[in-house]
């Protein structure tokens, strides 16, 4: 038994000074987010390629193999879902993957990332694919390197990737969940917009001045539960969240003037992944109880707070007044149900981060569908923006003006997130399951909401979802939660349910 | 020869990188003073630690001794000034005294210090020493554990502290050129108050809103030539200037609504130091030709532009309009004249990065006279608050009325930084040595300022400076700029000829 613990509690400081150390390269990619000036990215990016290397020499340290190897040789780790066979578990994961990784191709990715990300943001702004294809062409061809090396028992290249990302969850796994809700979808677009009924949008699109928008969003996400005291919000082209460790977790966001849910529910999502990353247990930090379960659970607790939450008819009841307080101008003369209705406005749009709840996980599908191509080698990096656009036509109706508008507009791709995409629409799916299942057990959540009452909610995910970390995957986490395997058909109830009301149909 | 090259580029290259790890915790301690929550501040000190320890194991390889070695009985260095010998050189110095620093003793204090700084916050804030006592006693036990590891030549623990920010200089030395010019100060003062003259100072004191600010206090950063697409400007508790590499230099700076000098004139100090930042050679990046010569020679160029361009009657004559512009409710009635009389206030005062030129130094010798009976156990942390209040009584005729005002002002002791204040006054006398040379080498300075021509002064800084990184010490470079030693003379003439003016003497 001594032998164990020793091993145990020597590998545990291993696994958090890794962390640590990685944590630190979190800080740089925040501030190469946020602040960093033009100049200064080739020194970032060398940087960041070191911190990278130094990371990978120490998770991939054959000590640490040794350990795991003499730990699992043990009789003594106790229950399989225990905080310590946990631990040794996702230990095990992480090294496998990380050994398998040659060190310079983690360099590589790291510096070539840093560097595609600064090209990104300007070819972004000059709508100017080309300027930015080189590198496109580079990060796919080392993260087929990368998917090569860390191999799939499927033969997909892409699971390698996803299960980066969702671990355990495969390509054709996603697809057989996408492929009934893209129906139901389908049919709800098209239900919507035969209606003939339109949102009020134009109330969301008046002059919103920046400072009330910030100190309104900030009180916002302080009321849902995010806490201030260990995080802080910022602006970045690409809102993110970053949870660098223990009591310190960065949001940030964007503003636009003239449009209001920009910055306002792109802060709720944020918070919602920092409420997650706040609900984490401090003590195992760096080790898998400590860690967020998976993107895809990740995602349900930013959407949960942004949409079902948000959005919802009740927590506008509670906050409306203090909106029209903080927008005289814009709000003073609208009804409640008018900007209910335009912060729900469903059509068809090319900005998939300012997408309504019934159009955005069509984004989502047509970014995967690329995403396959392009790791199978079917799709070219060249021939991505008239990919995007024929199957931006085919799923919207619509076509891109300019690659600012499609295939340049998300930053994933550029920082070496392939496969990345369709933990956000498994998010929504997620987030729909646990929210029927709070709903059943807390009561009335509506009610609370209506009166600003969040923490009943906050607490719920906390005790069920936060405090578990790794301990469970995601597929078995939505078991444990809500007795039932994940389905699209509570995301799809949801969705026809609100929009039906909202839309008459 | 080839033995040479190969050995020389091995060491240059293992120098660079454990420059560039350094660097990251650079980018940690900025976002420590410009962002970080209170939450945040234990996972900091262990990144900080982490990266110190790291970073010393690079500096301290035994392999950079063997390179040293190998290279240092070499004879092909060439010419000594040269940059070959010169980064040989200061390698040399920068391993010596790497090597004598117990790994365990820089962690600790890497560690303390970050929590001590976030302590000094709180104490400064709530004008509390007792909460602070107990960290300047760590930190004061541990930089005498430093000067006994690090040794000196002339028995004074002092100057083992002192060659760290000021190579080559000694406490003995300091206080031989500050001893004619605390006397002159003393004299100048003294006559300015007699003059019965006194300064329009509610000029600086009106209302100045904080956008506009910030928007003329970059436009003369701008001007005077400090690059922000190679840096930027953010706010802290105390301002500094951190150059993180090339390309990425950060100034920061605080703002106070109810007096114009704070802000402006810290951000064209801390330009000062980022315009050198930004002048040394990016190719030299990690090796002495590529580092700052010393901080005092760091500190003459932003006393330089802060005061002896920023506070002059020519630069105003220039900016003046503009000001009025930024500021019509403050400056709208305001003669040119009465501005310039008020941004040259001479009085003493409680806060030393506010005071005016003339009583600046007196500033500095109280805490350089302090800091030596620290170090050398005749005065105890307990008894700071009581010692400065006395001295300060006995150089400018006031008591803080609050350690806030007193011992508790600035940030350097909480960070470590034993040993540094006296560089500022020698900045200044370096500052008036060059100004003087530059003056007569490139003709009427103030005919360029007050057509806002700052060109051909940053120039002249970049080419007899700047350019040279280490490659002379601070006294041999001040020879080299200006064909004389230092002295006191030049400061002292700056003094009596701006101040005799302006004050009728």
């Amino acid at each position: 038994m001594s032998n164990t613990v020793n091993d145990y509690e020597e590998l545990a400081q291993r696994l958090r000074d890794a962390e640590l150390l990685a944590s630190c390269a979190s800080v740089l990619s925040w501030d190469e987010q946020t602040h960093l000036p033009t100049g200064g990215a080739e020194h970032r990016s060398n940087q960041l390629g070191l911190i990278a290397g130094l990371a990978h020499d120490r998770k991939t340290d054959a000590r640490i193999g040794d350990l795991l190897a003499s730990l699992e040789s043990s009789r003594d780790l106790g229950d399989p879902d225990g905080d310590v066979a946990v631990n040794v578990r996702e230990a095990r994961r992480t090294f496998d993957r990380a050994t398998k990784l040659p060190k310079k191709l983690v360099e590589e990715l790291s510096k070539t990332t840093s560097l595609a990300q600064q090209a990104w943001v300007d070819a972004k702004k000059n709508a100017d694919f080309p300027s930015f294809q080189p590198w496109l062409e580079k990060i796919i061809g080392l993260k087929r390197e990368e998917a090569a090396a860390i191999g799939t028992t499927t033969g997909v290249p892409y699971d390698a990737l996803l299960d980066d990302y969702e671990p355990g969850m495969t390509a054709a796994q996603v697809n057989a969940v996408f492929e009934p809700l893209r129906k139901e979808l389908v049919a709800l677009v098209s239900a919507i917009q035969q209606s003939g009924k339109v949102a009020p949008l134009e109330i969301v699109e008046r002059h919103y001045p920046q400072v009330p928008q910030r100190v309104f969003a900030e009180a916002a996400a302080r009321q849902i539960g995010f806490d201030f005291d260990r995080g802080r919000l910022d602006e970045s082209p690409h809102p993110f969240c970053s949870g660098f460790g223990p009591g310190d977790c960065r949001l940030t966001t964007r503003f636009n003037d003239h449009h209001f849910n920009s910055a306002f529910f792109g802060v709720l999502h944020e918070a919602g992944h920092g409420i997650y990353e706040q609900g984490l247990p401090t003590a195992a930090y760096g080790l898998g109880i400590g860690q967020a379960c998976s993107l895809g659970i990740h995602e349900s607790q930013s959407r949960m707070w942004e949409n079902f939450v948000g959005r919802s008819r009740s927590f506008w009841t509670y906050f409306y007044p203090t909106a029209q307080q903080a927008f005289p101008t814009a709000l003073g003369g609208v009804a409640s149900d008018d900007f209910y209705a335009a912060v729900n406005d469903v059509r068809p749009s090319f900005i998939r981060v300012e997408a309504d709840e019934v159009t955005y996980n069509l984004h989502i599908m047509l970014r995967f569908e690329l995403e396959q191509k392009l790791l199978d080698g079917t799709l070219l990096p060249a021939d991505v923006p008239a990919a995007w656009d024929a199957a931006f036509e085919r799923d919207f109706g619509m076509r891109p003006a300019k690659a600012s508008q499609g295939c340049l507009q998300d930053i994933h791709w550029s920082g070496g997130l392939v496969g990345y995409f369709p933990t956000y629409a498994l998010g929504n799916m997620y987030a729909a399951q646990f929210f029927e299942t709070a709903r059943a057990e807390l009561g009335d959540l509506d009610a609370m909401f209506a009166k600003g009452q969040f923490k009943p909610l906050k607490s719920w995910l906390n005790e069920k979802i936060h405090v578990h970390g790794k301990r469970y995957t995601a597929a078995r986490l939505v078991e444990v939660v809500t007795g039932k395997p994940l389905t699209s058909a509570p995301l799809v109830q949801h969705l026809q349910t609100k929009f039906s009301a909202l839309y008459g149909i």
